[in-house]
């Protein structure tokens, strides 16, 4: 099961982020997420006999979808509909239920267009074209200029080229840096905010297994999810859109993954790795196992509290349950060691070339002194967090956007330029729901830790507990905001920093008195740490370009990527995983367990046992490589068509985000034929299935 | 999937089996394979508040059922049912089969006892009663007798005892030597040698999944098979045997296991595991290995040669299995380090004694010396082998014991004393059919191996070759041989060494040759390495016993055990294996692997999908503690009925032949319920489900 964690990651681990790095040496059968103007022409030929034309390969765009700021899909019907995964849609369906109408529980299904219902901050994006600007981006750097200057330049250079692009063509624009900085790309989207939901099962049918099923192989889920992206209030009509196949995936046969993996470390350093290893993976489990403890007695309250904290909770166990993988699969014996073997190599070419060596060789040690100087200040970056589940971060994001509106868009800290801020907004100004008493539990537990770890001298901590305990800090936050209403935030934000000066709202006081500290951070992290880290990655960026070549992919930036591989089992416990699964599977592990949470049919399923053929196939493997962020994307076969929907990786896949290994490492998805026979059977959403068989 | 490798070790390998040992440290939860006159009360009573009568354990011992040299099983009916392994029956369905019939591929069943097929040479035994023989065997051995004399005396005082006991009782009288030598005990048992064949389904559903899922879990096989115990050509009448139980077992419910472990190495010196990491296994790999290669290049060559084939193939896929799961946890990381922490912890409670330290201290370094003694004549004691699958092996038996008949039964060699003779006659000359085209083909290649590994110089080598290349050995050994006919072996054996020394019969003159070299390396063994380690080895026993007390059990001597443990599921491959699997797993495994090899579905079993009751249990896992040997071992529960049939340990009970570890050590069963709807709905076994349950 995998999600992309962007936004929710605690400033340690920006270090990780901003140091993105190509692979190094050759590369393994299957592996690489390739963006689209670089697709692997050469491997599909040589090792699958597939040449895709261009304007195949401009379909798959096309009909690939980016969903929100975590997930992926892909248009379906020429009216609209969007495929995905039902835990991509958790979200909206946490946010579209009331105490009455529980649809993560139940789930959902418009018969017909009235029925379909709107998402409150849903935003889609499609990859209308992309444009190399890594000239114009280097321009900005002058000869001579410092590093911190330097950064600021190419920063100012990109939100030129995004606000410039977005005022001609009126498409959202986004400078991407690939390589490490070794390109810079902009992307251009046609963007839908106006979303429906169509379907989706109950999460028991969706996330069948749960918790401890989740990231593992052989599965049984039948993880979907269907939205409708509408313009001006009428159905999205869309030109590019996938069709059904009809057989689904045969085993060993060529399959693409079309999506958006989030981010992967294929070429940290080990410096970087151990620093993970250490100080990043401790920290963050450290946090989230927190989080769910607090979630969970918050749920165990009662029904409606288990409601409200359903999807925060899944969220957190999916998070442990990969943070664990990875942590676990560093400090495994022999990882680290050859990753050592693999980087003393590479330096050791680069010192047999006296040229490289001048240009290349300080990298490694710059990164790791960025790093050392980072460590006396890891708590304060990790614990100094803005208080509650939505409420503080919308606070400080209302004080920061008031603000930084009165700057010039070169100025502007990144998150706040002119080309960011209708999604920005979009979100912002979200009319979702915030529940106060699941609010007030997690600010309560985030102060606590924040106390216990940073004491009652720091002036962070000072600034939250202003005198009293967490708790009672906590709840005369929450108590005293009108933040849950967007009108709020919306008039605050169009009143500019006057009206944010003089609001007395409890979390707006907070945040104003946070924000300073919040900036000085990140100022210390672009200027000390950044300014180091992203010159030091081109290197060996470039580096790795001069010694290796360049027949390469990116790491992965949550931008389109195209994966591909064929459809077979691996060897796992002693025995094969077979390539697939069946209906037969799903009812074998309900009655293995008794029927036991969290192995129970949800009674629809259990009720349909004797309409469904049982040989059906589910779920299924491939080799294409994915990470968290490619949960939705639809797996294509040859002939363009839809057999599958991605929706994880299996446990072995874990050291995917360090490196590509095929023997084991599997991306998990609903068969084609698995959709269909449960929207039509289970569902009675024959409707639905009409239209996307194009019927 | 588990079956004892007893008789199939090479010399090598004896050091391990002369010397098992005690366990180290405090018990695991369920840990234990207890001899009935210890059984583990204090532990039922404690975890589980469950008090055995002496009645309850005299029944369940008398229902037990030791099986040929290999495995275990119970009486289920009063009319002498009893209750096995297919695996275990594999041996005797082999022998039964002809190129007309083919029982391991079609299965059998005899609906009325003028159809039960009588097997050529499979005797069953049933423990009858035990006596500490300890002070009688030890009496043997006089002060300031030398070490080779001291393990003669003992031998023949045991061979004295066993004699005396079969004259006077006329039961199978063994003297078993436990905790290796810390106590002796005379175990006497009934025989049936009068066995018939009742029932057995197809290899394919008895071992569905093939090698591939051989010990692993979850499993769907319906590994079992029917014998009927015979006396004066009557069905024999038996007074102990095993009800049935209505409803099978529950998650977490108590359960035991009855049956015959073969060997474990709980207590191995780190110099013993180091030795049989670096020696041992890689030597018993690769020979298994070749073997493997043979015989499926002989079974390539038609039906008929793949039909003769088949028993020993899964017998060498199922060896190699598990050698490479044992040989793989001593060589991952910790392992050893664990074990050399232990010993050492032990050695310095020793030294802290002094008395302690005087008696017992020198054994860890005698061991470690008579191993360093053993490795120059490795290779000798490892290539050295009679050549051919059946008829060397029966040669070399009939030269023996045509010459130990001779001498009194104290001087003779292990294997032909007295009390084992009658045993020994019933398996020598038994009439089952040899296959002379996978006899040339084995010796060719044991000769070749031979030859490669020693060099045409060795007096052993020559023997076999005569100057001939290995191929045409073997041509000349196999086609010139009457040895396949059992009266011939009759009529060698009872003629006495001269009809021996004037027999002209090629592998009775090779026999005849190789018999001193034999005979050489025994003595060098017995005087040299055995009359060091048992005294050894006894040492570390008492020592044991002296340091931490004597709540033990001994390591397994293939016979009858009792181990106890509740029905539960493990963590598994990042999520939960269940307690039990059902039919709708079996049905999905197939389909998803497209029903191909090896986990295609018999027809049968895909003809009876629409009968059978999916949800049925099929295979169930206990944290009962087993090893090979235990295979077809009845699953009890505490009203004494069979719950289950044991057929297989899972791939996380492969260390448990050197210590138990209840976190994910499983025995995997059949279910209860899954062999009587099998039975009735496949199989249209009906009247012997009628017998079974007593209707």
């Amino acid at each position: 099961m995998q999600k992309i964690k962007a936004r929710r990651l605690p400033g340690i681990f920006l270090l990780a982020a901003a140091t993105v790095m190509l692979l190094a040496g050759p590369l393994a059968a299957d592996e690489g997420m390739w963006t689209l103007d670089n697709p692997p022409l050469k491997q599909l030929k040589e090792k699958y006999g597939f040449e895709p034309s261009a304007a195949w390969l401009e379909h798959i765009r096309l009909s690939s979808v980016r969903v929100g700021d975590g997930g992926s899909g892909s248009f379906i019907s020429p009216s609209g509909l969007v495929l995905t995964n039902h835990h991509v849609a958790l979200g909206q369906l946490q946010k579209v239920s009331t105490p009455q109408k529980n649809y993560v529980a139940d789930g959902f299904y418009a018969p017909s267009l009235a029925d379909e219902l709107p998402c409150p901050d849903l935003e889609l994006n499609v990859l209308i074209s992309m444009e190399n600007v890594t000239a114009k981006v280097l321009a900005a750097v002058k000869k001579g200029m410092d590093p911190v200057k330097a950064l600021a330049a190419k920063k100012a250079a990109i939100a030129e080229i995004e606000r410039l692009s977005l005022k001609k063509t009126k498409l959202r624009s986004d400078v991407v840096s690939l390589y490490q900085g070794g390109e810079y790309w902009l992307y251009r989207y046609k963007k839908y905010t106006e979303v429906k939901l169509v379907f989706a099962p109950e999460q028991q049918a969706a996330f069948y297994g749960g918790d401890p099923d989740n990231f593992t192989y052989p599965r049984h889920d039948i993880d979907m999810a269907i939205f409708r992206a509408y313009e001006n209030g009428k159905p999205a009509k869309v030109s590019h859109y996938l069709t059904w196949s009809a057989n689904g995936a045969a085993e060993n046969e060529l399959v693409f993954v079309s999506g958006h993996p989030g981010s992967t470390n294929r070429l940290m350093t080990l410096a970087q790795l151990q620093f993970s290893r250490d100080y990043g993976y401790p920290l963050r489990l450290q946090s989230m196992k927190r989080m769910l403890g607090v979630a969970r007695a918050y749920a165990a309250k009662g029904p409606e509290e288990a409601r409200q904290a359903a999807g925060m909770i899944f969220g957190i166990e999916n998070g442990i349950k990969v943070s664990s993988g990875e942590y676990d699969g560093l400090k495994a014996a022999g990882i680290l060691e050859k990753k050592a073997a693999q980087e003393a190599e590479f330096r050791k070419l680069i010192a047999a070339n006296p040229q490289w060596q001048a240009q290349y060789a300080s990298a490694w040690d710059d990164i790791a002194q960025a790093i050392e100087k980072q460590k006396p200040r890891m708590k304060e970056l990790s614990y100094r967090r803005v208080p509650g589940m939505r409420l503080g971060g919308i606070a400080l994001q209302v004080v920061q956007l008031a603000a930084e509106l009165q700057k010039p868009d070169g100025e502007r800290l990144d998150g706040y330029h002119t080309a960011e801020l209708e999604s920005l907004r979009f979100r912002l100004f979200s009319p979702a729901p915030i529940y106060p008493g699941l609010e007030e539990a997690m600010a309560a537990d985030s102060l606590k830790l924040m106390l216990e770890e940073l004491g009652a001298d720091d002036p962070y901590v000072k600034a939250c507990l202003d005198g009293k305990t967490p708790e009672e800090a906590a709840k005369a936050l929450v108590a005293g905001t009108q933040l849950a209403d967007p009108a709020l935030r919306r008039k605050l934000v169009d009143g500019g920093p006057a009206a944010v000066a003089q609001c007395r709202d409890p979390f707006i006081v907070l945040a104003r008195k946070l924000d300073p500290m919040v900036r000085e951070m990140r100022k210390w992290q672009e200027d000390e740490i950044e300014s180091v880290t992203r010159p030091a990655g081109e290197k060996i960026g470039q580096a790795r370009f001069a010694v290796y070549g360049k027949n390469a992919y990116p790491d992965a930036t949550f931008t389109l990527r195209l994966s591909y591989g064929a459809v077979k089992g691996y060897p796992m416990n002693g025995t094969l995983a077979p390539y697939k699964t069946t209906f037969y599977g799903l009812y074998d592990r309900a009655a293995s367990f008794d029927n036991k949470y969290p192995f129970h049919l949800p009674q629809r399923v259990a009720d349909a046992r004797d309409q469904l053929d049982l040989s059906t196939p589910l779920n299924f493997v491939c080799t294409g490589d994915i990470i968290g962020g490619n949960s939705g994307s639809p797996v294509i076969n040859a002939a363009g068509e839809v057999v599958g929907l991605v929706f994880d990786g299996n446990v072995e896949s874990f050291m995917g985000r360090f490196f590509y290994d095929d023997t084991a490492n599997r991306t998990v998805s609903v068969c084609s034929q698995a959709m269909i026979e449960a929207m039509n059977k289970i569902y009675g959403a024959g409707n639905l299935v009409k239209e996307i068989l194009g019927k």
